[in-house]
Protein backbone atom coordinates (compact mmCIF):
# COMPACT_ATOMS: atom_id res chain seq x y z
CA UNK A 1 0.00 0.00 0.00
CA UNK A 2 1.24 4.02 -0.34
CA UNK A 3 3.23 5.46 2.67
CA UNK A 4 0.92 6.49 5.41
CA UNK A 5 1.08 7.03 8.83
CA UNK A 6 -1.88 5.61 9.94
CA UNK A 7 -1.64 2.42 7.08
CA UNK A 8 1.37 1.90 8.67
CA UNK A 9 1.14 2.07 12.35
CA UNK A 10 -2.54 1.08 13.26
CA UNK A 11 -3.97 -1.53 10.22
CA UNK A 12 -2.69 -4.64 11.09
CA UNK A 13 -0.67 -6.05 7.36
CA UNK A 14 -3.43 -8.87 6.56
CA UNK A 15 -5.96 -6.50 6.61
CA UNK A 16 -5.87 -4.82 3.17
CA UNK A 17 -7.39 -1.94 1.36
CA UNK A 18 -10.27 -4.12 -0.64
CA UNK A 19 -13.33 -1.53 -0.92
CA UNK A 20 -16.71 -2.24 -2.01
CA UNK A 21 -17.86 -0.15 -5.29
CA UNK A 22 -20.27 1.53 -2.61
CA UNK A 23 -17.51 2.51 -0.18
CA UNK A 24 -15.05 3.63 -2.71
CA UNK A 25 -18.18 6.39 -4.39
CA UNK A 26 -19.53 6.94 -0.71
CA UNK A 27 -16.15 7.08 1.22
CA UNK A 28 -13.87 8.67 -1.54
CA UNK A 29 -15.12 9.79 -4.24
CA UNK A 30 -18.30 12.04 -3.00
CA UNK A 31 -16.11 13.54 -0.18
CA UNK A 32 -13.54 14.61 -2.63
CA UNK A 33 -16.31 16.32 -5.09
CA UNK A 34 -17.18 18.31 -1.95
CA UNK A 35 -13.63 18.79 -0.69
CA UNK A 36 -14.12 17.19 2.40
CA UNK A 37 -11.72 15.03 4.64
CA UNK A 38 -11.30 11.48 3.25
CA UNK A 39 -10.63 8.37 5.04
CA UNK A 40 -7.65 6.40 5.32
CA UNK A 41 -6.30 5.31 2.33
CA UNK A 42 -4.34 7.78 0.43
CA UNK A 43 -5.46 8.31 -3.23
CA UNK A 44 -3.32 10.28 -5.39
CA UNK A 45 -4.77 13.13 -7.77
CA UNK A 46 -3.03 12.81 -11.48
CA UNK A 47 -4.03 13.63 -14.68
CA UNK A 48 -4.50 9.98 -15.78
CA UNK A 49 -5.26 11.12 -19.55
CA UNK A 50 -2.00 12.84 -19.50
CA UNK A 51 0.62 9.68 -19.58
CA UNK A 52 0.10 5.98 -20.63
CA UNK A 53 -0.32 3.87 -17.54
CA UNK A 54 3.06 2.18 -17.52
CA UNK A 55 4.34 5.45 -16.37
CA UNK A 56 1.89 5.93 -12.61
CA UNK A 57 2.55 2.09 -12.35
CA UNK A 58 6.52 3.45 -12.62
CA UNK A 59 5.84 6.62 -10.64
CA UNK A 60 3.80 5.10 -7.94
CA UNK A 61 5.50 1.82 -6.90
CA UNK A 62 6.10 2.32 -3.15
CA UNK A 63 4.92 -1.15 -1.95
CA UNK A 64 5.44 -3.48 -5.09
CA UNK A 65 1.24 -2.53 -5.46
CA UNK A 66 -0.29 -4.34 -8.57
CA UNK A 67 -3.66 -2.28 -8.56
CA UNK A 68 -3.64 1.64 -8.34
CA UNK A 69 -5.96 4.09 -7.23
CA UNK A 70 -6.46 7.18 -8.63
CA UNK A 71 -8.36 10.83 -8.86
CA UNK A 72 -8.42 12.22 -11.95
CA UNK A 73 -10.14 15.12 -14.18
CA UNK A 74 -11.64 14.24 -17.32
CA UNK A 75 -12.04 17.15 -20.29
CA UNK A 76 -14.50 16.10 -23.18
CA UNK A 77 -13.81 14.93 -26.46
CA UNK A 78 -16.09 17.30 -28.20
CA UNK A 79 -17.18 20.80 -26.90
CA UNK A 80 -20.56 20.59 -27.09
CA UNK A 81 -20.93 17.24 -25.62
CA UNK A 82 -20.67 14.76 -22.92
CA UNK A 83 -18.34 12.15 -24.43
CA UNK A 84 -14.88 12.14 -22.24
CA UNK A 85 -11.39 12.54 -24.27
CA UNK A 86 -10.38 8.46 -23.92
CA UNK A 87 -6.71 9.15 -25.20
CA UNK A 88 -4.05 9.11 -22.82
CA UNK A 89 -0.21 9.04 -23.41
CA UNK A 90 0.96 6.76 -26.68
CA UNK A 91 -2.81 5.15 -26.86
CA UNK A 92 -6.40 5.64 -25.58
CA UNK A 93 -8.60 4.10 -22.93
CA UNK A 94 -11.88 2.60 -24.41
CA UNK A 95 -14.88 0.88 -22.86
CA UNK A 96 -15.06 -2.65 -23.03
CA UNK A 97 -18.46 -3.55 -20.57
CA UNK A 98 -21.71 -1.86 -19.47
CA UNK A 99 -22.05 0.48 -17.16
CA UNK A 100 -22.56 -0.96 -13.62
CA UNK A 101 -24.51 0.97 -11.31
CA UNK A 102 -23.75 1.09 -7.65
CA UNK A 103 -26.56 0.67 -5.14
CA UNK A 104 -25.96 1.85 -1.51
CA UNK A 105 -27.08 -0.06 0.83
CA UNK A 106 -29.91 1.65 1.72
CA UNK A 107 -31.01 0.93 -2.47
CA UNK A 108 -30.02 4.55 -3.60
CA UNK A 109 -27.94 4.55 -6.61
CA UNK A 110 -24.80 7.00 -5.95
CA UNK A 111 -22.88 6.09 -8.89
CA UNK A 112 -21.69 4.00 -11.54
CA UNK A 113 -19.02 1.50 -12.80
CA UNK A 114 -17.28 1.94 -16.47
CA UNK A 115 -14.51 -0.91 -17.10
CA UNK A 116 -12.28 -0.20 -19.97
CA UNK A 117 -8.78 -1.27 -21.84
CA UNK A 118 -5.76 0.36 -22.84
CA UNK A 119 -4.85 0.28 -26.24
CA UNK A 120 -1.54 2.00 -27.92
CA UNK A 121 -1.83 3.42 -30.86
CA UNK A 122 -4.82 5.24 -32.37
CA UNK A 123 -8.07 4.11 -32.53
CA UNK A 124 -9.40 2.52 -34.56
CA UNK A 125 -6.42 0.68 -35.05
CA UNK A 126 -4.72 0.14 -31.64
CA UNK A 127 -3.16 -2.62 -29.78
CA UNK A 128 -4.82 -3.89 -26.88
CA UNK A 129 -2.15 -3.92 -23.89
CA UNK A 130 -3.00 -5.81 -20.37
CA UNK A 131 -4.07 -2.62 -18.95
CA UNK A 132 -7.54 -2.80 -17.37
CA UNK A 133 -9.43 -0.10 -15.60
CA UNK A 134 -12.72 0.59 -13.35
CA UNK A 135 -13.68 4.01 -13.54
CA UNK A 136 -15.98 5.07 -10.59
CA UNK A 137 -18.68 8.49 -11.17
CA UNK A 138 -21.05 9.60 -9.04
CA UNK A 139 -25.05 10.59 -10.39
CA UNK A 140 -24.10 14.24 -11.14
CA UNK A 141 -25.66 15.61 -14.14
CA UNK A 142 -23.31 17.91 -16.04
CA UNK A 143 -24.23 21.41 -16.88
CA UNK A 144 -23.93 22.28 -20.23
CA UNK A 145 -21.28 24.98 -20.92
CA UNK A 146 -18.33 25.79 -23.11
CA UNK A 147 -15.43 24.52 -21.34
CA UNK A 148 -14.05 21.27 -22.09
CA UNK A 149 -13.31 20.36 -18.83
CA UNK A 150 -15.73 17.64 -18.10
CA UNK A 151 -15.41 16.45 -15.03
CA UNK A 152 -13.27 17.36 -11.54
CA UNK A 153 -12.82 14.15 -10.38
CA UNK A 154 -13.50 10.90 -10.58
CA UNK A 155 -12.01 7.75 -9.19
CA UNK A 156 -10.15 5.36 -11.25
CA UNK A 157 -8.66 1.88 -10.36
CA UNK A 158 -6.13 0.17 -12.86
CA UNK A 159 -3.80 -3.10 -13.20
CA UNK A 160 -2.71 -4.65 -15.24
CA UNK A 161 -4.17 -8.44 -16.31
CA UNK A 162 -1.30 -10.51 -15.60
CA UNK A 163 0.33 -12.44 -18.64
CA UNK A 164 -0.97 -15.91 -18.75
CA UNK A 165 1.64 -18.29 -17.83
CA UNK A 166 1.61 -21.88 -19.38
CA UNK A 167 3.29 -23.36 -16.38
CA UNK A 168 0.64 -24.54 -14.04
CA UNK A 169 2.06 -26.74 -11.37
CA UNK A 170 2.25 -30.52 -12.15
CA UNK A 171 3.07 -32.63 -8.72
CA UNK A 172 1.58 -35.38 -7.51
CA UNK A 173 -1.53 -35.52 -5.98
CA UNK A 174 -1.44 -38.41 -3.19
CA UNK A 175 -4.04 -36.67 -0.16
CA UNK A 176 -1.14 -37.49 2.35
CA UNK A 177 -0.08 -34.78 4.47
CA UNK A 178 0.77 -31.41 3.08
CA UNK A 179 4.34 -32.24 2.53
CA UNK A 180 5.93 -32.09 6.03
CA UNK A 181 8.82 -30.90 6.42
CA UNK A 182 11.49 -30.04 8.90
CA UNK A 183 11.97 -26.87 9.80
CA UNK A 184 15.83 -26.89 10.40
CA UNK A 185 16.65 -28.47 6.87
CA UNK A 186 14.23 -25.62 5.22
CA UNK A 187 17.24 -23.89 3.75
CA UNK A 188 18.05 -26.75 1.82
CA UNK A 189 15.05 -27.48 0.38
CA UNK A 190 15.67 -28.77 -3.37
CA UNK A 191 12.90 -27.83 -5.01
CA UNK A 192 13.78 -29.61 -8.12
CA UNK A 193 13.46 -33.03 -6.08
CA UNK A 194 9.46 -32.57 -6.67
CA UNK A 195 8.33 -35.26 -9.36
CA UNK A 196 6.46 -33.62 -11.98
CA UNK A 197 2.68 -36.35 -12.72
CA UNK A 198 -0.44 -34.59 -14.04
CA UNK A 199 -3.26 -34.17 -12.17
CA UNK A 200 -6.88 -32.56 -12.28
CA UNK A 201 -6.72 -29.14 -12.81
CA UNK A 202 -8.56 -27.27 -10.50
CA UNK A 203 -11.22 -25.53 -12.58
CA UNK A 204 -14.02 -24.69 -10.28
CA UNK A 205 -11.46 -22.26 -9.35
CA UNK A 206 -9.92 -21.31 -12.18
CA UNK A 207 -13.78 -20.52 -13.60
CA UNK A 208 -14.65 -17.63 -11.28
CA UNK A 209 -14.31 -14.72 -12.55
CA UNK A 210 -13.11 -11.17 -11.20
CA UNK A 211 -16.41 -9.99 -9.10
CA UNK A 212 -17.28 -13.63 -8.11
CA UNK A 213 -14.19 -13.80 -6.45
CA UNK A 214 -13.64 -10.14 -5.18
CA UNK A 215 -17.13 -11.02 -3.62
CA UNK A 216 -15.84 -13.47 -1.96
CA UNK A 217 -13.94 -11.10 0.38
CA UNK A 218 -16.07 -8.18 0.19
CA UNK A 219 -18.61 -9.97 2.87
CA UNK A 220 -16.71 -11.52 5.44
CA UNK B 1 -16.44 -10.29 9.14
CA UNK B 2 -16.97 -11.76 12.90
CA UNK B 3 -17.58 -9.56 15.68
CA UNK B 4 -14.28 -8.51 17.82
CA UNK B 5 -13.81 -5.41 19.50
CA UNK B 6 -10.96 -4.48 17.70
CA UNK B 7 -12.11 -4.97 14.06
CA UNK B 8 -15.76 -3.12 14.91
CA UNK B 9 -13.56 -0.31 16.46
CA UNK B 10 -10.09 -0.35 14.94
CA UNK B 11 -10.29 -1.06 11.20
CA UNK B 12 -12.23 1.14 8.87
CA UNK B 13 -14.92 -1.03 6.86
CA UNK B 14 -12.86 -0.81 3.49
CA UNK B 15 -10.01 -2.29 4.98
CA UNK B 16 -10.67 -6.54 5.04
CA UNK B 17 -8.97 -9.48 6.12
CA UNK B 18 -7.69 -10.68 2.75
CA UNK B 19 -4.32 -12.12 4.28
CA UNK B 20 -0.86 -13.94 2.71
CA UNK B 21 -0.28 -17.23 2.47
CA UNK B 22 2.81 -16.37 4.38
CA UNK B 23 0.64 -14.38 7.03
CA UNK B 24 -1.89 -17.21 7.59
CA UNK B 25 1.28 -19.30 8.85
CA UNK B 26 3.06 -16.37 10.45
CA UNK B 27 0.82 -14.73 11.87
CA UNK B 28 -1.90 -17.34 12.96
CA UNK B 29 -1.20 -20.97 12.65
CA UNK B 30 2.60 -21.02 13.82
CA UNK B 31 1.55 -18.86 17.05
CA UNK B 32 -1.44 -21.35 17.60
CA UNK B 33 0.65 -24.46 17.66
CA UNK B 34 2.79 -22.86 19.98
CA UNK B 35 -0.02 -21.34 21.94
CA UNK B 36 1.23 -18.18 21.46
CA UNK B 37 -1.22 -14.52 21.51
CA UNK B 38 -2.96 -14.54 17.73
CA UNK B 39 -3.81 -11.57 16.08
CA UNK B 40 -6.89 -9.09 15.72
CA UNK B 41 -8.91 -11.70 13.46
CA UNK B 42 -10.77 -14.45 15.24
CA UNK B 43 -10.49 -17.44 14.11
CA UNK B 44 -12.58 -20.14 15.52
CA UNK B 45 -11.49 -23.95 16.63
CA UNK B 46 -13.94 -26.64 15.49
CA UNK B 47 -13.49 -29.98 14.41
CA UNK B 48 -14.13 -29.50 10.57
CA UNK B 49 -14.48 -33.10 9.76
CA UNK B 50 -17.06 -33.75 12.47
CA UNK B 51 -20.07 -31.83 10.01
CA UNK B 52 -20.38 -31.20 6.23
CA UNK B 53 -18.94 -27.48 5.36
CA UNK B 54 -23.07 -26.03 4.79
CA UNK B 55 -23.50 -26.76 8.75
CA UNK B 56 -20.53 -24.21 9.62
CA UNK B 57 -21.49 -21.51 6.88
CA UNK B 58 -25.37 -21.84 8.87
CA UNK B 59 -23.73 -21.75 12.79
CA UNK B 60 -20.89 -18.79 11.64
CA UNK B 61 -22.81 -16.52 9.99
CA UNK B 62 -22.52 -13.03 11.61
CA UNK B 63 -21.81 -11.27 8.94
CA UNK B 64 -23.10 -12.29 5.36
CA UNK B 65 -19.38 -14.03 5.48
CA UNK B 66 -18.57 -16.00 2.48
CA UNK B 67 -15.48 -16.93 3.18
CA UNK B 68 -14.42 -18.92 6.52
CA UNK B 69 -11.34 -19.36 8.38
CA UNK B 70 -10.91 -22.03 11.12
CA UNK B 71 -9.02 -23.85 12.88
CA UNK B 72 -9.12 -27.78 13.26
CA UNK B 73 -7.69 -30.63 14.27
CA UNK B 74 -7.36 -33.65 11.91
CA UNK B 75 -7.53 -37.43 12.70
CA UNK B 76 -5.39 -40.19 10.99
CA UNK B 77 -7.18 -42.47 7.91
CA UNK B 78 -4.76 -45.29 9.27
CA UNK B 79 -3.06 -45.68 12.75
CA UNK B 80 0.17 -46.41 10.86
CA UNK B 81 -0.07 -43.55 8.08
CA UNK B 82 0.15 -39.89 8.34
CA UNK B 83 -2.52 -40.20 6.22
CA UNK B 84 -5.48 -37.57 6.85
CA UNK B 85 -9.16 -39.07 7.53
CA UNK B 86 -11.36 -36.67 5.01
CA UNK B 87 -14.62 -38.24 5.75
CA UNK B 88 -16.61 -35.25 6.95
CA UNK B 89 -20.91 -35.09 7.73
CA UNK B 90 -22.68 -36.48 4.89
CA UNK B 91 -19.07 -36.75 2.69
CA UNK B 92 -15.49 -36.22 2.30
CA UNK B 93 -13.24 -33.80 1.31
CA UNK B 94 -10.94 -34.85 -1.91
CA UNK B 95 -7.40 -32.93 -2.55
CA UNK B 96 -7.92 -31.34 -6.34
CA UNK B 97 -4.51 -29.92 -6.48
CA UNK B 98 -0.86 -29.91 -6.17
CA UNK B 99 0.63 -29.05 -2.67
CA UNK B 100 2.20 -25.66 -2.82
CA UNK B 101 5.17 -24.59 -1.08
CA UNK B 102 4.93 -21.07 1.24
CA UNK B 103 8.07 -19.20 1.44
CA UNK B 104 8.69 -16.47 3.96
CA UNK B 105 10.09 -13.36 2.55
CA UNK B 106 13.25 -14.43 3.78
CA UNK B 107 12.97 -17.55 1.80
CA UNK B 108 12.24 -19.99 4.43
CA UNK B 109 9.88 -22.45 3.60
CA UNK B 110 7.28 -22.04 6.71
CA UNK B 111 4.29 -24.12 5.09
CA UNK B 112 2.10 -25.76 2.50
CA UNK B 113 -1.39 -25.20 1.19
CA UNK B 114 -3.59 -27.72 -0.28
CA UNK B 115 -6.62 -27.25 -2.27
CA UNK B 116 -9.76 -29.75 -1.85
CA UNK B 117 -13.60 -30.29 -2.42
CA UNK B 118 -16.18 -31.43 -0.80
CA UNK B 119 -18.33 -34.77 -2.04
CA UNK B 120 -21.34 -35.55 -1.29
CA UNK B 121 -21.74 -39.27 -0.72
CA UNK B 122 -18.96 -42.07 -0.24
CA UNK B 123 -15.59 -42.12 -2.19
CA UNK B 124 -15.29 -43.15 -4.95
CA UNK B 125 -18.59 -42.15 -6.35
CA UNK B 126 -19.44 -38.97 -3.90
CA UNK B 127 -21.23 -36.10 -5.83
CA UNK B 128 -19.01 -32.99 -6.16
CA UNK B 129 -20.17 -29.62 -4.26
CA UNK B 130 -19.96 -26.06 -4.90
CA UNK B 131 -17.50 -26.32 -1.53
CA UNK B 132 -13.71 -25.50 -1.88
CA UNK B 133 -11.29 -25.69 0.87
CA UNK B 134 -7.41 -24.29 1.06
CA UNK B 135 -5.74 -26.35 4.20
CA UNK B 136 -2.77 -24.56 5.78
CA UNK B 137 0.05 -26.94 7.30
CA UNK B 138 3.40 -26.02 8.98
CA UNK B 139 6.51 -27.48 8.55
CA UNK B 140 6.42 -30.38 11.45
CA UNK B 141 7.56 -33.76 11.01
CA UNK B 142 5.37 -36.34 12.38
CA UNK B 143 6.25 -38.42 15.33
CA UNK B 144 5.00 -41.74 14.83
CA UNK B 145 3.16 -42.99 17.36
CA UNK B 146 0.15 -44.96 17.92
CA UNK B 147 -2.49 -41.87 18.43
CA UNK B 148 -4.95 -41.52 15.64
CA UNK B 149 -4.25 -37.46 16.15
CA UNK B 150 -2.86 -36.38 13.39
CA UNK B 151 -2.23 -32.82 14.05
CA UNK B 152 -3.65 -30.96 16.60
CA UNK B 153 -4.23 -28.06 14.62
CA UNK B 154 -4.14 -27.10 10.66
CA UNK B 155 -5.98 -23.82 9.83
CA UNK B 156 -8.60 -24.28 6.69
CA UNK B 157 -10.20 -21.66 4.72
CA UNK B 158 -13.75 -22.74 3.37
CA UNK B 159 -15.82 -20.84 0.67
CA UNK B 160 -18.50 -22.25 -1.99
CA UNK B 161 -17.98 -21.24 -5.40
CA UNK B 162 -20.80 -19.24 -7.00
CA UNK B 163 -23.23 -20.77 -9.06
CA UNK B 164 -22.86 -20.07 -13.31
CA UNK B 165 -25.25 -16.93 -13.69
CA UNK B 166 -25.86 -16.79 -17.17
CA UNK B 167 -27.49 -13.44 -16.54
CA UNK B 168 -23.86 -11.57 -17.95
CA UNK B 169 -25.04 -7.50 -18.05
CA UNK B 170 -25.80 -6.71 -22.27
CA UNK B 171 -26.49 -2.60 -21.65
CA UNK B 172 -25.91 -0.21 -25.10
CA UNK B 173 -22.12 0.82 -24.75
CA UNK B 174 -21.50 4.30 -25.58
CA UNK B 175 -18.24 5.51 -24.32
CA UNK B 176 -20.47 8.29 -22.47
CA UNK B 177 -19.50 9.46 -19.82
CA UNK B 178 -21.16 6.86 -17.19
CA UNK B 179 -25.06 7.47 -17.01
CA UNK B 180 -24.22 10.68 -15.36
CA UNK B 181 -28.30 11.18 -12.78
CA UNK B 182 -29.66 13.23 -10.86
CA UNK B 183 -29.63 12.08 -6.85
CA UNK B 184 -32.54 13.22 -6.02
CA UNK B 185 -34.46 11.44 -9.13
CA UNK B 186 -32.79 8.30 -7.95
CA UNK B 187 -35.45 6.70 -5.82
CA UNK B 188 -37.40 6.64 -8.98
CA UNK B 189 -35.29 5.25 -11.42
CA UNK B 190 -36.50 2.74 -13.48
CA UNK B 191 -33.96 -0.68 -14.33
CA UNK B 192 -36.16 -1.82 -16.96
CA UNK B 193 -35.84 1.50 -18.87
CA UNK B 194 -32.28 0.54 -20.34
CA UNK B 195 -31.70 -1.00 -23.37
CA UNK B 196 -30.57 -4.42 -24.44
CA UNK B 197 -27.65 -4.13 -26.96
CA UNK B 198 -24.96 -7.16 -27.14
CA UNK B 199 -21.76 -5.64 -26.26
CA UNK B 200 -17.84 -7.94 -26.18
CA UNK B 201 -17.87 -10.02 -23.45
CA UNK B 202 -14.30 -8.78 -21.45
CA UNK B 203 -12.64 -11.93 -21.45
CA UNK B 204 -9.88 -10.69 -20.04
CA UNK B 205 -11.24 -10.16 -16.39
CA UNK B 206 -13.50 -13.24 -16.59
CA UNK B 207 -9.82 -15.72 -17.76
CA UNK B 208 -7.98 -14.32 -14.42
CA UNK B 209 -7.81 -17.43 -11.83
CA UNK B 210 -8.35 -17.08 -8.31
CA UNK B 211 -4.70 -16.75 -7.11
CA UNK B 212 -3.79 -14.19 -10.05
CA UNK B 213 -7.15 -12.01 -8.84
CA UNK B 214 -6.05 -12.76 -5.11
CA UNK B 215 -2.70 -11.79 -5.79
CA UNK B 216 -3.98 -7.78 -7.63
CA UNK B 217 -5.00 -7.04 -3.45
CA UNK B 218 -2.13 -8.57 -2.07
CA UNK B 219 0.83 -5.99 -3.06
CA UNK B 220 -1.22 -2.88 -2.87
Amino acid sequence: MPKSWFLDTMIPPEFRFVPTDEELVQFYLLPKLKNFPLPAYPIPEVNLYGHSPDYFADRYNDHEQKIWYFFTPRERKYSKGNRPNRAAGDGYWKATGADKPIWSTNKIRVGSKKSLSFFQGSPPNGKKTLWLMKEYTVGAPQPANQSMRLDDWVLCVIYKRPEKSNTRASVEETDQPSNYIDLDVLANFDHQHQIGVDYETPTEVAEMNFDEIYDLFINQ
